[in-house]
C-alpha cells in the first residue's frame, strides 16, 4: 500500500488558473420557449418586428379624431355619431371621418382616419351618438406601432439569465426558440471499493458505506447549471477504473472523481491520470481540499475531489462551481455569501488557507451570526449543520468571537430561521419540526449552555437545573421517564440499577443528559460502575443506540427513555425522572420563526406529551 | 360591449386572504434520490442506521492497542511487528494484540483487538515491523460507530429545501426515494381574440398579437416550485371559453387566466366564473392589478390576472407567488427583495396602493440605486427595464428622490450589473453586448442627461455636445455618418434633403439625436418641414425604423446611418456626421462591471468601428 505525500502544495490560485486552463466550454442550444426559463442566452436578440405591430387603443374607449374634440368640455360637450366598433383581434371595417367615433376595445386596431381615442369614462353613450366631455390631442391613449420595442432595437442582451420576464419578453418578439449557452455533461465518477449505492445493503463488517459524495457533487453540478451523469463506483481494480474513466471521458465534458477516503485510491487514480492524460495541480495548501487533483485524462478535462463529503463539497464550491458558472456564462449567485458576526471563536494552526464550515443564523436584528461546530469534515452531518465557509488565511490561526465575516454558502437553499441547540428529546423534536424548519444541534448542556451564553442559539433544551443559571424562567418544562431498557419479556433479574453489573450494559456517551442522571443514582448503587459494568465506558451517541443495542442483541440492557423502550417494543425498568426546559435567547424572543416555537409549545405540549409514555407536564 | 366597472374594490390583504380560502395543497411524492435535488422534504427523516455503521480508521495508519504507545516517542518508539492490512470496504481477517499492529487506511473498519490508531505520519515502516514514535491514547484517529449520526437521530426536519448538502446526507442513510412535497398544477389559460402563439405570423392589419403571459406567467409557476400547463387561447366565444375553463378546471389544482386587455373578455371570464363557481375577490384596490379576480371556477380554484405583461407580472408576483409557495412549503427566497436609494422621484395620485416597476443597479460602494422608467405597465419592454415593484402605499403620492425603498424583485434572475443610458448607437451596442450582461436604456439626450446628473446610470451615450455639460471629457468617442435612406438602386432625384417635399418620408422620433441633426440641416433645406415633407411629424421609435419602412416600400426616403443602410442592403445620401462619446459615472468607475466596459473601449472600439460602413475613430 504505497503512500504519497504532498511534499510540495501549490498555491490555492494555482487551483483556479488550472481550471481556467481545462478550458471548458459549451456550444449554443437551441430551446423550444417553453424550456427556455433558467437557461442563459447566448446571443444577443434584436427585435425581428414593431411591438406592437400596429397603432392601436390603450384604453377602452372612443377612436376619433382629435380636432373634433378641441374645446369640449362638461358643459359643452362634442357630440359624434357612432359608426361602428373595433375589439381586439379584429381588422377595422371603418373609418373614422370628423364627425364620428368609432368604438374601441383596449388593444384593438386604430381604425383610419382617427388619430386619438378618448377613454370611455370622459364619455356619455347614447342610442348612436356618443357625446364627449373632453379634448382630446392627437396621440392621446393611443399606443403607436414601435412604441414598446422598434424592429432592429436591440431586446436582450448575451449572457442575459431568463427569467419569466425575459421569456414574456422573447413570446412579445414572436420567438419560438432561443439560443442558449449549453450546459456541461460532468461525469461523477464514485471511487472506492468500500461503496455502495443508496437503496442497497451495506456490510459494516466489510467496512461498506453509503455512496456520499456521487450524490451531492451530482446535485451541485446541477445547482451550478451543468448536467451530471452519475457512474457508481467502478472496482479498484486497475484496470476496471481505467476503464471506468476513458468511457467517461469519451462521453462527458468534465470527469470529477470523488468518494473514497483512501489513499489507495487516490494513488491509483493519481498514477491514472498521469499515465492517460497530463496532471496540473496535485496537492493545494487548502484545508480541507489537500488532496486536489486537476488535469486531464484520456483527452477530458478531469477533477479529482477529496473524499470527506463536507472537504468534497467545499472544495467544489470553492473551486469547480466557479469554473462550471463560468464555462456555461452562468453568474454567481446572489446569495453566495453572507455577511455574519461569528459567534464562537475558530482556532487552527496556520500554514495552509482555512475553508471553516460554519452555520449561520439571523440574529433577529437584520444581521447574522456565524458558528463552528466542534464536528469535523469527516462527519456527514456537518453537511447540514452548516451552511458555508468562511475562508481563513494561510497567516491566520485564529477568528476571534466578534469578528465580522463573510460566509461563502455551500448552495442557494435557505439558511434555517431558527437554531436551537441542546438536549435530544424526543417530544420537543416534535414539536420543533411542527412549528419549523429549523436546525436543533444535538450538543451536550455543558457545550449547549456555553453557546447560550455566548447568544449564538436562539433555544436552549437541557434539564432545568442546568437552566438554573442562564434562564431560570424557561418557557416550558416537562418531565420524563428514565431507566433500564431490557428485552420484551426480560426475566425478572434486571429490577433495578445494581443488576448492571450482571449483564452486557448499553450506555449512552457523556453528551446526553441522561448519562449524567444514571451516573448520579449509579453512585448509591454500583461501586466504581467503569469497571464493575460490562460496557459502562463505552457511551452510544444517540439517545436510542443502547435501546437498539438491545434490541438487537449486543446488549441485555440499556440507558434509555421509557417512551423509546415503548416505541421499540421493549421491557423498561423505570429508574428516575428528569425536568427538562426550553430557554429563548432575549434578543431573538421577536423573531417570528421563534415566536411560532413559542406559541406551539404553548399550543400542541400538552398533546405531545399525553401521546408519549413516560412524558408528564410540569407547573 | 358592456362594460364593467370596479365600484367597490376591496382592499388588497383582501386578496391574500381569498387566496388562503382557497386552500391549495399538495399532497406527497416519493421521488428518487436523483431527483431531490431542489425539492421540499414533506417530512421528518430519522436516521435508520449508525453511520458510520462500524467503527473505522479516520486516518491512514496503524490500528493499534493503545496501551501498546503509552510513553513513545521518537527518542524510545514503541516497536510493533505488523500483523496485517486492512483496506476501505474490507472485512478484518486479523486482530490486533498488545505487541502488533495493523495498517489500516482510512475508512477501514477497525480491526478487533484494536482500540486506537497512529497516523502513518507518526511511525517508520520496515519490512516487517513499525516504530511508534508517538503515545496515542484510546479512541484517538478512530470514529466510532454511529458518532455522525445514531440510528433513531433526526437528521433532516420537514421543509427542508433539499440542497446537494441534504442529498449527500440522504444518501449517507442509504434513502433511494425520498418524500417531498408535491407541486401545484397550474393551467394557465390565455385569453383574447388577439393572441397568437410564437412561431405564427400575427396579422397586424387584424390587430394580432404574440402571446405574452401564457409564456410569461407559466414561467413565473416554475419558478415559484409548480408545474405550469399552458392552454393557449380557446375563441372568446362564450361556450368555447367555458368549455376550455371545464377542461382546465378539471385537470389542474388552481386556474389562472391571463392574456387579453380587453374589458370585454374580462366581463365574459367574470360571467363563467359566476356561473360555473364562485367569486371571493373582483376589484382590488391596487395598480396595477384593479381587475384582479379570485374565486373558484368548476370546482377548482381559480385565478384572472389583468392583461398587460407588466401588471400580470407585478400581481402574480405579489399575491399568486406567495400562495404557490406556501401551498407547497417552500419560503420565500432571500433575493426576493433588495434595500435600494431611489433615484428618481415617483410621483402618483394617491387612493390605491401602488406597484412602481423600478430597476435597480449596484452603486459601487455595496448599495443600490433603483430608478423608475418613463415606459407605462402596457409596454412589454418595461418587463426587462426593472426588476421589481416598490409598493407605495395608498395614502402616499410621492417617493422622494434619496428615499430608502424596499424592491420586491419579480424573480430571481441576477440584477444587471451595470447600466446604460442614452442614444442607440449599433458599434456602442456591439461593445456592450460583449463586455456585460448590463442593460441599455434608449432614452432622449435630455433625458439621459438628466438621470445621469441624478447618478442613475453607470455610463451615458450621448452626442459629444450634449455631453460637454456634464462630462467635458468623455472615456471614449467617434463619428458616424448619417443621412437619408432610400430603396436600391432608387433613381437620383433624392439628393438632398431639398428632395424630401416631394417624397414619403419616414423620420425619427425626437428621442433618437439623429432627429436632431436633421432638423438643424432642415432649417437651411426646406421651409417649415412639417407642413412641407409628407411624414416628417410622425417620428418613427428605433433607429432602423425609417430604413425599414423604406425597404417595405411604406416611405421613399428614411432619416439613419450608413450602416444601417449597408446592412439592410438600401441605398444611402450622406448628410452630415455626428460624434458620440461616451461618459462614466465617476462613482461608478471602480465597479468591476463598468471597468469591463471601458477596457472594451480601448481593446475593441477600434476594430468594431472598423466593421461597420461610416464609423470613424475620434482622436
Amino acid at each position: 500500500m504505497a503512500r504519497r505525500e504532498f511534499r510540495t502544495l501549490d498555491p490555492p490560485e494555482s487551483a483556479h488558473d488550472a481550471l481556467a486552463a481545462l478550458d471548458l466550454t459549451t456550444g449554443i442550444e437551441s430551446v423550444p420557449l417553453a424550456d427556455a426559463h433558467g437557461r442563459v442566452l447566448a446571443e444577443r436578440v434584436d427585435a425581428p418586428l414593431d411591438v406592437p405591430g400596429f397603432d392601436r387603443a390603450a384604453m377602452d374607449g372612443y377612436a376619433v379624431q382629435a380636432a373634433a374634440t378641441f374645446g369640449a368640455s362638461e358643459a359643452d360637450p362634442a357630440t359624434l355619431s357612432i359608426a361602428g366598433a373595433v375589439r381586439a383581434g379584429e381588422a377595422p371595417d371603418v373609418t373614422v371621418a370628423s364627425e364620428t367615433a368609432v368604438q374601441v376595445a383596449t388593444g384593438a386596431v386604430l381604425p383610419p382616419g382617427a388619430d386619438a381615442v378618448v377613454p370611455v369614462e370622459r364619455t356619455v353613450e347614447s342610442e348612436s351618438t356618443v357625446e364627449v366631455v373632453t379634448g382630446v390631442a392627437p396621440g392621446d391613449s393611443v399606443t403607436y406601432r414601435g412604441a414598446d420595442i422598434a424592429a432592429g432595437d436591440r431586446a436582450l442582451g448575451p449572457g442575459t439569465v431568463l427569467g419569466p420576464r425575459h421569456v414574456g419578453l422573447l413570446a412579445a418578439l414572436g420567438r419560438e426558440r432561443v439560443p442558449v449557452r449549453g450546459r456541461l455533461d460532468v461525469a461523477v465518477v464514485s471511487t472506492g471499493e468500500e461503496l455502495v449505492q443508496p437503496g442497497a445493503t451495506p456490510d459494516h463488517a466489510a467496512g461498506q458505506i453509503y455512496d456520499v459524495n456521487g450524490h451531492a457533487i451530482g446535485a451541485a453540478v446541477s445547482a451550478a447549471g451543468s448536467r451530471p451523469t452519475h457512474v457508481p463506483r467502478p472496482s479498484d481494480d486497475p484496470d476496471r477504473l481505467e476503464d471506468a474513466l476513458a468511457d467517461a471521458a469519451s462521453e462527458a465534458d468534465l470527469v470529477v472523481t470523488s468518494g473514497s477516503t483512501s489513499a489507495g485510491t487516490a494513488d491509483r487514480l493519481y498514477g491514472l491520470v498521469e499515465d492517460h492524460g497530463e496532471v496540473l495541480v496535485h496537492g493545494v495548501a487548502i484545508k480541507p481540499g489537500r488532496p486536489l487533483l486537476i488535469g486531464r485524462v484520456f483527452g477530458t478535462p478531469y477533477v479529482g475531489l477529496p473524499g470527506y463529503p463536507v472537504s468534497a463539497l467545499s472544495v467544489f464550491r470553492t473551486f469547480v462551481a466557479p469554473a462550471l458558472r463560468a464555462a456555461t456564462g452562468r453568474p454567481t449567485p446572489e446569495t453566495a455569501t453572507r455577511e455574519a458576526t461569528l459567534a464562537t471563536r475558530v482556532r487552527y494552526d496556520g500554514g495552509r488557507r482555512r475553508l471553516v464550515a460554519v452555520g449561520v443564523v439571523p440574529d433577529g436584528a437584520g444581521g447574522h451570526v456565524a458558528y463552528a461546530p466542534a464536528k469535523g469534515s469527516g462527519a456527514t452531518t456537518t453537511l447540514v449543520e452548516t451552511d458555508g465557509v468562511v475562508v481563513m488565511p494561510a497567516e491566520t490561526s485564529l477568528l476571534a468571537a466578534g469578528e465580522t465575516v463573510t460566509v461563502d454558502l455551500f448552495d442557494e437553499t435557505p439558511v434555517p430561521a431558527v437554531l436551537g441547540v441542546g438536549d435530544t428529546d424526543p417530544a420537543f423534536g416534535a414539536l420543533f419540526d411542527e412549528a419549523s424548519t429549523g436546525r436543533f444541534l444535538a450538543r451536550s448542556v455543558d457545550d449547549a449552555v456555553r453557546w447560550f451564553e455566548d447568544d449564538v442559539p436562539d433555544l436552549l433544551v437541557a434539564p432545568t437545573d442546568a437552566l438554573d443559571a442562564v434562564a431560570p424562567d424557561p418557557v416550558d418544562r416537562w418531565a420524563r421517564t428514565w431507566g433500564l431498557i431490557v428485552p420484551a419479556g426480560s426475566p425478572a433479574e434486571i429490577d433495578g440499577l445494581a443488576a448492571l453489573t450482571d449483564v452486557r450494559f448499553a450506555n449512552l456517551a457523556e453528551s446526553l443528559s441522561l448519562r449524567e442522571a444514571l451516573d448520579a443514582r449509579l453512585a448509591d448503587a454500583v461501586e466504581a460502575p467503569e469497571r464493575a459494568i460490562d460496557g459502562y465506558h463505552r457511551g452510544l451517541p444517540g439517545i436510542e443506540s443502547p435501546a437498539r443495542s438491545v434490541a438487537a442483541g449486543r446488549a441485555d440492557a440499556g440507558l434509555g427513555l421509557r417512551a423509546t423502550a415503548e416505541r421499540l417494543g421493549l421491557g423498561f425498568v423505570p429508574i428516575g425522572t428528569q425536568t427538562l426546559g426550553v430557554a429563548v435567547n432575549p434578543d431573538r424572543a421577536g423573531k417570528s420563526s421563534v415566536e411560532r416555537v413559542t406559541d406551539r409549545l404553548a399550543d400542541r405540549l400538552p398533546d405531545l406529551l399525553a401521546e408519549r409514555p413516560g412524558y408528564d407536564p410540569v407547573e
